[in-house]
């Protein structure tokens, strides 16, 4: 509790719902609403590039099981009701783990397609749609800051699916413009609803995890409308829910004075991803792909990769020989091997195929992954062993899309069309993505474009 | 890990996936199926009974936001499709806490609204939903045997909604029919969707989150079969499910070897409530009417009510002043003084109107609660002071419909009668008793029996 709210006795949840409550589309800063745009492109553009694979085709599948209604799953010929498809869309937007890092976890999925879910129906304003996004992307932040993001993996919980709840119930509240009390009711309600796993990790449990959050978040919004709702002081309070899911390690007041103040999204805010893996591999991914522009040897030659990272990073890439072709984006020793051998990793590096390849496996086990508690918990530091003693250091401190080094926008929509032109085709893509770029001022474009998308996929 | 799962290195849910394949309707003992038709027909009748509820109300007017199907939600005109009826039944049955008590938690309304929303439409046999009912009755029950379950609500978790969501997956994945393979996916998957804050009793969360796990034992099953699942040693792992949600104080191996050895239902299984409340207050009930039948005395009269608890049943018991009629469920003093005024609890009893009666909060007045921690968990000692240093003194250590002192089957049928008739009239009440009745010998009896309740309410 801050000082405000200890005077007033006010809960977490009502200090939520009386932020957002007033919170206008003129109130978000320009810079958030044009990175916001960018978020919300590459966000769906990975989920368009997860239709052909295994998680795609599965969603698809899983769709006939969901009951008819108004909403649209992406590259889904039928319709199903809202929280459904935020389900669906949220499984395949983190179906590939190729959408943005963001404050500990992955905001964009969780949130995203609660708000395009919750707001298809009336065909709402694109500015709705931000809005409601910027709101979500920014209890998503707070939390992250408050909260023990690393140390819930060991606690066993997935930050994402836990964040993400009250991410997308507050981002859902929003699109629905429920009043405050509603508001109230569906935070402390969707608190119920806890989510994710870590030791999941690997398997397509985890995708599953924003689909969870994404629909729980709409689901609870939806229901306090109705009369449903949890017990206002269930955050905070003794064994609640920053007992069950953070070991009571959170800042409640912190989290409420830090709401839009600044706007998290504009500070050190979501990073888009370069590889479509787990990004815990990512600063090693690039290591090596920078030793491997600046130093001339043959990988035949390499006698081991040593790689050291935080032991809380052992508990995210828990899978040493990984079992498919989609566990292998958990797994270090593959990605070590993958980038040595072929260079940047792409959609189709994570194939059942590649895991089985004997040079691949040749490599994988000649790495090895070291615990050092004294790293960061980001950190990564990678030693490539030559004949003769020689040996190649690097360390990488920051990552291309991140905050500190982020894509430009023409990148954005380059990573956006590299994977939406060969699912949608061209024109399709490009609808798309000019009606995202342009949802500060028209929101029927994007509706349309979504809509374009349903028989994309054959 | 028992003896034979460490030395095979058998994970938990390939070990749940093993036992439960065999399974058949002949496997489980007459006593058993007995008992759980009693428990389905009590469920039954409580689900029916909060239709004209503020919870069933909610309920119905949920229904209009959910895909239409071809599945059941007991008193709403409009079908769904099977995990939403699974998910909005979960919520009737439990809706107004009159359900059974049972293995530390409330086991049938995990359970047989998943079992009922993935057999409805196959119209299957009554045995096929009793088998499927008393694999996850036996999941459920085995659980609470190995786990903490009275820890689980200080660590902020609802054992119902944990246990719920494996045993809800395992009931689904036998009516299902499911492979091996994809009932380890289905368990696997499922423990990700954890359900269930304790700090939510008193709000109409509670009962969702029995109609949370039954939607996603069933969900997990549905997607199991289009290629979803877990990783398979995400229960017993470091970092997993028994570290997530019970402090890693579960005895795995002998979950496994428990399994059916003998059927759980049997053996300290369920208890059918008397009374419409959390059952935390029953033995304080118990006691209070055996005082008013014992000795003469006026209420008014009374000076001070002690009521000594275990603290872990305070954790339950934590509204002091409850705000709404169904908040009164978890308030001790409420409890004891619409008891010592009025006798037996009744659902009406527990009505917005009910808790500001000048008279009872009164007698509230007078409750003292005190935490005990030499008494059983679920202990309650009862001292009423009277004039002139009278006290009478009573404590209830068994209650008539627990497995000590179990409810025969004519009270149980007088139980859903009451609970049916005024909802659905007399020979609706008496074609779903009779189906129920005749499960083992009928199925299609009790489709159409449920397919009778659809239109019953107005």
């Amino acid at each position: 509790m801050n000082q405000e709210a200890r005077e007033t006795q006010q809960e977490v949840v009502v200090g939520i719902a009386r932020w957002l409550q007033p919170v206008t589309y003129a109130d978000i800063p320009p810079k958030a609403i044009d990175l916001a745009k960018l978020f919300i492109l590459d966000g769906i553009g990975v989920a368009v590039a997860a239709l052909p694979e295994k998680i795609g085709k599965a969603v698809v599948r899983l769709v006939q099981y969901m009951g008819s209604g108004n909403a649209t799953v992406i590259g889904a010929p039928t319709r199903v009701a809202p929280c459904d498809a935020a389900f669906a869309n949220g499984a395949l937007m983190h179906g590939l783990d190729f959408d943005d890092m963001s404050f500990g976890g992955h905001a964009t999925t969780c949130i995203l397609p609660a708000v395009v879910a919750a707001l298809e129906e009336a065909r709402a304003s694109g500015r709705d749609i931000l809005t409601a996004y910027s709101v979500g992307m920014e209890v998503f932040g707070r939390l992250a800051l408050v909260a023990p993001a690393d140390e819930m993996h060991e606690l066993g919980w997935h930050p994402t699916g836990v964040f993400g709840l009250l991410a997308s119930a507050a981002a859902s509240a929003k699109a629905l413009h429920l009043s405050e009390r509603e508001t109230a009711d569906a935070i402390s309600l969707v608190a119920s609803f806890g989510c994710g796993l870590t030791r999941n990790f690997g398997s397509l449990a985890k995708p599953v995890h924003a689909g969870h959050a994404a629909r729980s978040g709409l689901q609870a919004a939806v229901m306090a409308r109705e009369g449903f709702g949890g017990i206002w002081t269930v955050l905070e309070s003794e064994h609640g829910f920053g007992v069950a899911y953070m070991a009571n390690k959170v800042n409640w007041g912190a989290f409420l004075s830090g709401l839009g103040n600044p706007w998290r999204i504009t500070f050190r805010g979501p990073s888009i991803k370069q590889f479509p893996c787990c990004g815990a591999n990512h600063r090693t991914i690039q290591a090596l792909l920078n030793l491997r522009a600046a130093h001339s040897f043959d990988v035949q030659d390499i006698e081991k990769i040593e790689v050291r990272i935080h032991p809380r990073t052992r508990v995210i890439l828990f899978h040493e020989r990984p079992a498919d072709g989609y566990q292998a984006k958990f797994s270090l020793p593959f990605n070590v091997a993958v980038t040595l051998l072929a260079g940047k990793p792409q959609i189709a590096t994570y194939s059942d195929g590649m895991i089985s390849n004997p040079t691949v496996l040749q490599l994988m086990d000649k790495v090895v992954v070291v615990a050092d508690p004294d790293l960061e918990v980001s950190g990564s530091v990678v030693r490539i062993c030559l004949p003769n003693g020689q040996v190649l250091e690097r360390q990488e401190k920051v990552l291309h899309g991140s905050p500190d080094d982020p894509m430009s926008e023409d990148e954005v929509i380059a990573k956006f069309m590299d994977n939406a032109v060969p699912v949608l085709g061209r024109p399709r893509a490009d609808a798309l993505c000019a009606a995202i770029l342009s949802l500060d001022k028209d929101g029927e474009r994007f509706w349309q474009a979504l809509d374009g998308c349903r028989h994309a996929v054959q």
